[in-house]
């Protein structure tokens, strides 16, 4: 195994911004160690189909803040899943993927992404790939590192969208409903509901029943407050409902994940019927979650995240997932970040929120 | 009928970003007129039931910028529609506003809102109430002006909200569905979505079809195009539902309008029904659109809507609205500006959306 | 003088948010009409040095928000003024614009930019180059136009920072200055200011004294106000300087016109000599107030200033510039325009200004 | 030492965005504790004239994100510092505090502020005042934290800054400088630059040479770049001026600190001077990074600060400050922090620019 000469990088899953500041500053780490980056595109469809591009200064100029990925992203997967054991076995893509590094002369890859696309990269490794990985999702429930890239400025689409609810539900008397990305976490719903004031926070952590919804909501009528704002992540999952899913069943998004969101909807009919004298109002924000402007702080992580990925591939240190820890970014072994999957909220937020009187 | 000595403003019907500006101009310029100012609270509920806060300097300090109405709003109506006719006839809280105003020695009202609130102020001239009308509604559906209070905000959070999606969907092969407000008017989808770059616009004004619709994603997709945005107004109307409401028939929101709604989603589901080859995700913008900070062009616009108020119910000028005709500021007769509501977008932006190749 | 096939745009002057939008509607609208479009880089050096490229759909694509100029711009001016007499004379180069136009089969040309952009474009109609212009500057000082492109994005900076500076101001005893562009006009000062709600605001339109700021500053001291704001342009005067000019004398910006700034930090300096008791702070936007995202005022006025001006050429008429007058958008003679220049802020801004109490 | 029954609070020095949030959060978690909060107004000041208002659930309702504080700052301190051995000795106010502690029954402090503030609260120990500091500093140079209260808002500031200049330097020939805040320390220039995608940050940490920079501008000339962004701190110092201050000797601003400030146009004018063929244009940030809406990293900072007070508080723990150690919240003690002051940037971003190409 020799050194590296020529990293590849991908951008899979669901989007976030972010990625152009790790892809920008691969690129320009890169330059100063004499490496060369080329980029797939649409993610593993890329190096399935051998589909490339040279990424230099130039390329990566002017992207830094902007949202997306110059490198598209899609759901392909050369690995399938087993429905009855949960077990992946290769697909002939795995060995097109193989090909295409071999005849590019891909030494190294940098994968960037969720579970999805970063299992993909540790299940290659038995294959002989050499990867490591960025950890990229708005939802923040990757194991191994404090935070993803994406999920701040998630946060940050969550809490304005409070503020400006706040504003209008003071004028009335109202109660407004937010419905929140998140998937099997509750980073987005919990954090968001923090930091924009929400009085009620419902998060796939903690189930809930409508009845309890209802008294809280009552007892803050009873307090003389005429407005209150509820969030609820898509994933949140009522105990009325048991198993039954809110999407028709076996209904999954373009990632293969189980299609959520209308659990908003569903709440505010229901607490109508038990008696809750406001009309409730549901705003769902969907993609505005994915888009836009990286925050400062999705910048700074994602950028230290870019150049730790070539350093660590360079330094011949594979199989790894780039991660955050307080104030040092490390390398934590993909198996082990992936085992963690999905990571939940930890009880230092669910105190705070419970401690400050938050449902 | 004497001189103005003290002006008593109400805030009614949905808020939206400005009204506390005109609060701000209003006592502001009322000071070296000599006149004092009282505030009714939530509308006319508080002409009603006595409900009223004197409003000085200070009262109006620090709120120029923000969202809402310190003065808080509700759906009272002192008259009554007759379902049959649509003829408002007088209620007891008709002779209770006339009882407060008497009492309180407030010599002319100046009523904020859209045409319920103004169509009140109007018919309560016929009582021998002297009132100068504020046009208040981000669905810029009130004659006679230009603009009212609130679209231009409204505008701005729908407009960074495509923007938003842009980075998104750019990334992936999807179509994204936004639903705005807007009632029976397209001014918010129309010149939010000529603004904010979507690729089709469905407003009230044009009763489209879901078959066009498809016609016009597909257009895209046969041109290479990844992505396309919708901007699909609340009041929208496929001609496939005829005469059939989204919502239950009869029901109504806070303010007695019918309540809308649910379009995106039925947009969504019935594209796939049409065989569209992309899953469309949908966004609710819903209460977003009224929350927030003013923008600097509704501050300006409410900060000359409250002068003027003041100035015409100084000058003796009743029965009107302030009004803006291109860069002045005017007074509109009130039965000729609620006559034209609701007020369609006019042929320039239809065409301006058809000629950039919007459909 | 045959029908016209070939459009040539170009960008001059400082730039501002909002030409991008203004060049994808010129692409976006000649399509239909069957109407090549061709770009000149860096303004009129691009058609000096026969420096173009070809804009279609694709060339176009996401730049609608973007601020800037994918075109670029700079100070080339192919005539000369007469620094005694102030008439313009040609130089070699409109010479060399007569050739490429020739070369290059343009017809017709569709310059965007300010008083100097636009005076080059008004001289060359007499040496039989056809021009539609499109008024942009965030100055918003060109004649015959209620708004120029820019001048919307510039005033929602301007907004946003003394909506900023207000939360601050207001913790402390504090009197902050904010220096603001508009260079011989006051439309970002006095508007901005207005929006912003400034406590003082010094324009160009109104000389001012350094002793009636003081007296100003102390009324409110007096009245128990906690801080002041003010607002001063950069082409603001204080009668105490009479003809002096703040900068070194001669001094040019890039696009020869006289270096303003620095008025911020005298006024500062002098109110403090003045015995102010509280140190006043200075901030400088600068560029900020070019730069960014464009509101979404400007982009509808960009996308219907582009659309018009492909329309005006189409029909042959030349030697105008597309202008809003109220809501419509119609063609005014561009030596009318610029006779106009600059265009002071008008009375029912300054009424409104002194009717509120700020100086 | 008996146990708390009544907490008071006071905020000192230069505001930020996130006290506010603090705040609500010690109101909030006080009351389940059973603990009453009074606060002082305009930091020690309050505390020496014993000035103070009850703090209440509705004293605290929404001010989340609003920026300032709502208690009021000064630059109160009843302390006097040796100037010929920095030692500090109490003044007749540390008395009067202690009377008013007494009087009111104020049983243990929750100081808010930077290091003026704390070192007061640290002081005050050994007169037996029991108190739980909170860091709070828009320069982020408070020792023994990760974070302080404000940086992440300032950060924001700069960062979007930054990104409304790359738009405008790009249409242009451009160099444009940003002089941001920082005092002794590089934090909000050196993470606000990288954040921001400057080409060259000056900060303190580093001192630089004018010809260093004129260099650096030169070679991406060379490289055909037409632009670069300058980000300096008003504490970076040239090696030029060695020890000559850029403000008048012995000017401090109102908390006392050396008055910092003008850098941006000292370096403007020097690079002039050697010879850069572009005009180089200064936008001073000033108080703009004080001020708006705190960022949702700075309100959960600052709600976890204020829970983690009142928790210590409640548990007898003193003479502390609370901090951020990675994801947790930690008491350190104050003297140990304020030993740690003013903290520098640490290598991890050092490098990290160095390995990206920036100066």
């Amino acid at each position: 195994m020799g050194s590296v000469k020529r990293i590849g990088v991908l951008t899979g899953g669901g989007d976030s911004p972010g990625i152009n500041a790790a892809l920008r500053a691969i690129v320009r780490r890169a330059k100063p160690l004499g490496l060369d980056v080329v980029g797939f595109r649409d993610g593993w469809r890329g190096a399935v189909e051998d589909d490339l591009v040279p990424l230099g200064l130039p390329d990566v100029g002017g992207i830094l803040h902007v949202g997306g990925t110059i490198l598209g992203t899609s759901r392909t997967n050369p690995f399938q899943k087993d429905p009855a054991t949960g077990a992946w076995t290769p697909t002939a893509k795995v060995d097109r993927i193989l090909d295409t590094l071999k005849r590019r002369q891909v030494d190294a890859l940098i994968p960037i992404g969720g579970d999805d696309t970063l299992g993909v990269a540790h299940r290659l490794a038995s294959h002989g790939v050499r990867a490591v990985g960025i950890p990229q999702t708005i939802d923040n429930d990757i194991g191994g590192t404090d935070y993803a890239i994406g999920f701040h400025s998630a946060l940050a689409v969550v809490t304005d969208a409070l503020d400006r609810l706040h504003t209008t539900a003071h004028a009335h008397h109202r109660v407004l409903i937010v419905e929140v990305m998140g998937r099997d976490a509750g980073w987005i719903a919990i954090l968001g509901g923090l930091a924009g004031g929400a009085d009620v926070i419902l998060s796939p952590e903690q189930p809930f029943s409508v009845g309890e919804v209802r008294e809280a909501l009552q007892r803050r009528l009873d307090a003389g407050r005429r407005f209150s704002i509820i969030v609820v992540a898509e994933g949140a999952r009522p105990v009325e409902l048991g198993s039954v899913p809110l999407a028709a069943e076996g209904r999954v998004d373009a990632f293969g994940h189980p299609q959520l969101g209308g659990i908003g909807y569903w709440l505010a009919s229901e607490l109508e019927k038990a008696g809750l004298p406001l009309t409730p109002r549901v705003t769902v924000l969907s993609y505005l979650q994915r888009g836009g402007v990286a925050t400062p702080t999705d910048r700074l992580i994602a950028t230290r995240f870019g150049v730790a990925a070539v350093e660590f591939a360079a330094a011949g240190k594979y199989d790894v997932m780039v991660a955050l820890h307080g104030p040092r970014v490390v390398a934590v072994p993909l198996g082990e970040a992936l085992a963690g999957c999905p990571k939940p909220v930890g009880p230092e937020y669910l105190d705070l929120a419970r401690n400050l009187g938050v449902r």
